[in-house]
């Protein structure tokens, strides 16, 4: 296997081995969060992809989604059997070139890879925050990456790009810290949380509740996990990231195993395997407690509200140019929400660039659609950096 | 509240106060299942309302859907908070016009509304089934309901109308029964499972599952039932019923009883109350084995692969007429399902009348689009019944 994965990693597409890193701030002060609540200090974990020019203004902002972390590209280790969760869009040539770009990917607060979040330990107690844990916002989560930007030393980002919650942190960047981005990139995103969406979360949440294990949130000394609410709550979600079309092109009605009905409550068909395997093999990368403290930052986001109108929320932003993607399949996050926030860029006087995706792929499209989103988003960035004079990291 | 009610039930387009009834078969010789198992006795609980006439030929039989019963219309009190499931389209006057036919409505075997299923006692061990209870299917739901028209001494419905699993059941009738009905009116329904639905089903069957009161099934003897696992299954297919947009139009992002979020884990969102409070609700109605037993009858039901093809599933089914509705905003059991089902319909010589309705309300538009579902139902059952010679029981 060593020398397969060799080959992977010699790869000339790939970042190859990459270091996690952390920025740990507010260990003096704590940091005021948005419902008021203070938190401190805080770890962001995060990895770079690329080189940093000499005039520090080649830098991208990758932002993940909902279960994701700041391993978007490369290799911890060689024995790695995958790479980050964007490899395939991170790295020489690929959507985000790291030959031209310097790329930064932060997980965010609330989260449970390697930043603080109610799985770390409360300095004032000693023990897992669990739901003493305050509760964080998009708005808090971005703020708390102002400051690793600013830790970096980087005075604007080139741009500020991620699908689904990424995407809502990419609109955030530009409502609320213009002057800090030339470009934002939301794909398969939103400027609001809709209701199907909070029902969504809310199920998940419920499926948590419902686990006895939970125990209220205090779980991290106990011998149980809440693995089986958990579970049910990330095959509620499986069942979003996908589209009618490509359950029935992945799975179809087959069998798992056998050739006829078995009448009985067994798993017989694969996509009930699907469900099952994605949903235990989740409980062993995620805690339950951050999967409930972002899905609560997700309901919480509404830019449109926070300004009384979408382009009101745009009125700052606008020598910052858009590039927003959605997916025609995508019904969780669907087109007509992207649509809606490219007419209120444009009445806000933003310059923004659509792209409806033909994709039958669903959600997960932002993840899959690989080529497509490399001729799009590459194209962009380096017209994008042409326009604005960033030299490659290698020339500087 | 009393005069209220009592107008309600005075209301001429109700049937008013109706009796449940009960038919048991299979006393001696046990009922074979598609399984190969074995059932006996069996019990069916069902409701009528209107007149059958002299010809016993004006006979409709409605079928409900995962967690109806047979109760459909009118009260059994006057007490009675809410009417049948399907009040709003069975009555004088009504889509189902009891003035001219005689509607008969059955809980399936497998349910908890009256009819044989899990919570019944078995009387092989004189305690309640449980997991022994064999899986059923819709062919044997259809089988059993055969047996009650047998015994009801009607050759021939008029038609077998229902929606969502009630439209399969309605399928199954005109696919393998033939002889015994001249109309099949399959609503917001499909002819094969998708696995998108065995998806949503096994999510369920999983939050069941995951409940440590379900105890394998064995809980009706026991202080606490699987209620928070029904709960959050419940959820789910509150959400699978709407639709993005009448959620929009029913909840928006609206807070209950508070104006600015709370920054906490209570519920916030009036969509998570309506989703809160429904799943509850349903764990004082419905039994969590139940719900397991038809949600799995569901998964397995695909008439076109037990034919070949869908056509061919219907190739002696050319004497039927069939009205096909679907809902423009139903994702669950998408319009295309039912196109595809018109296609084969066709393709099999049979007379085939499809209207895909403009509506908002998703899966659930067919208990809802009343007006609508009235003009057209009742237009087409008018028809019918003109062009069969059927007369109305007071003319008989």
């Amino acid at each position: 296997m060593a020398p397969e994965l060799g080959i992977m990693i010699a790869d000339t597409q790939s970042v190859g081995l990459v270091q996690p890193r952390t920025f740990t701030f507010a260990q003096d002060t704590p940091f005021p969060l948005e419902s008021g609540a203070e938190l401190g200090p805080i770890t962001l974990a995060y990895e770079t992809y690329g080189r940093l020019n000499a005039e520090r203004s080649n830098a991208l902002l990758i932002q993940h989604a909902l279960s994701g972390g700041g391993h978007a590209a490369g290799y911890h280790t060689p024995d790695d059997a995958v790479p980050g969760w964007w490899d395939t869009c991170i790295g020489p040539g690929k959507a985000f070139d790291t030959n031209r770009f310097f790329v930064i990917c932060s997980n965010v607060i609330g989260s449970c890879y390697g930043s603080t979040g109610p799985s770390s330990i409360d300095p004032a107690t000693g023990r897992s925050y669990g739901l003493r844990f305050p509760v964080v916002t998009i708005s808090d989560m971005v703020r708390a990456q102002v400051q690793l930007i600013d830790h970096l030393n980087i005075e604007r980002l080139l741009a500020v790009a991620g699908g689904s919650m990424g995407g809502m942190q990419a609109l955030e960047w530009a409502a609320h810290h213009p002057q800090r981005l030339r470009a934002a990139l939301p794909i398969a995103s939103t400027a609001r949380h809709s209701p199907m969406l909070i029902a969504f979360s809310e199920v998940g949440r419920q499926a948590i509740y419902a686990d006895p294990a939970w125990n209220g949130g205090d779980y991290y000394d106990q011998e149980h996990k809440p693995d089986a609410g958990l579970a049910v709550a990330r095959m509620v979600g499986h069942i979003t990231y996908l589209s009618e079309q490509s359950m029935q092109q992945k799975f179809g009605r087959r069998l798992r195993g056998r050739e006829k009905y078995g009448y009985e409550f067994q798993t017989e068909f694969e996509i009930e395997n699907y469900l099952k395997y994605n949903g235990n093999k989740f409980t062993q990368r995620f805690d339950a407690n951050s999967y409930l403290y972002v899905t609560k930052a997700l309901d919480y986001f509404d830019l449109a509200s926070q300004h009384g109108s979408l382009p009101a929320a745009f009125a700052a932003a606008t020598a910052i140019k858009f590039l927003v993607v959605s997916f025609t399949s995508d019904w969780l996050y669907p087109s007509h929400h992207s649509k809606e926030l490219v007419s209120a860029l444009t009445g806000a006087g933003c310059d923004a660039t659509y792209l409806d995706i033909e994709s039958s792929w669903g959600h997960d499209a932002f993840l899959l659609e690989v080529d497509t989103m490399t001729d799009l988003i590459g194209g962009f960035l380096n017209r994008l950096a042409e326009n604005e004079g960033v030299r490659c990291p290698d020339a500087s």
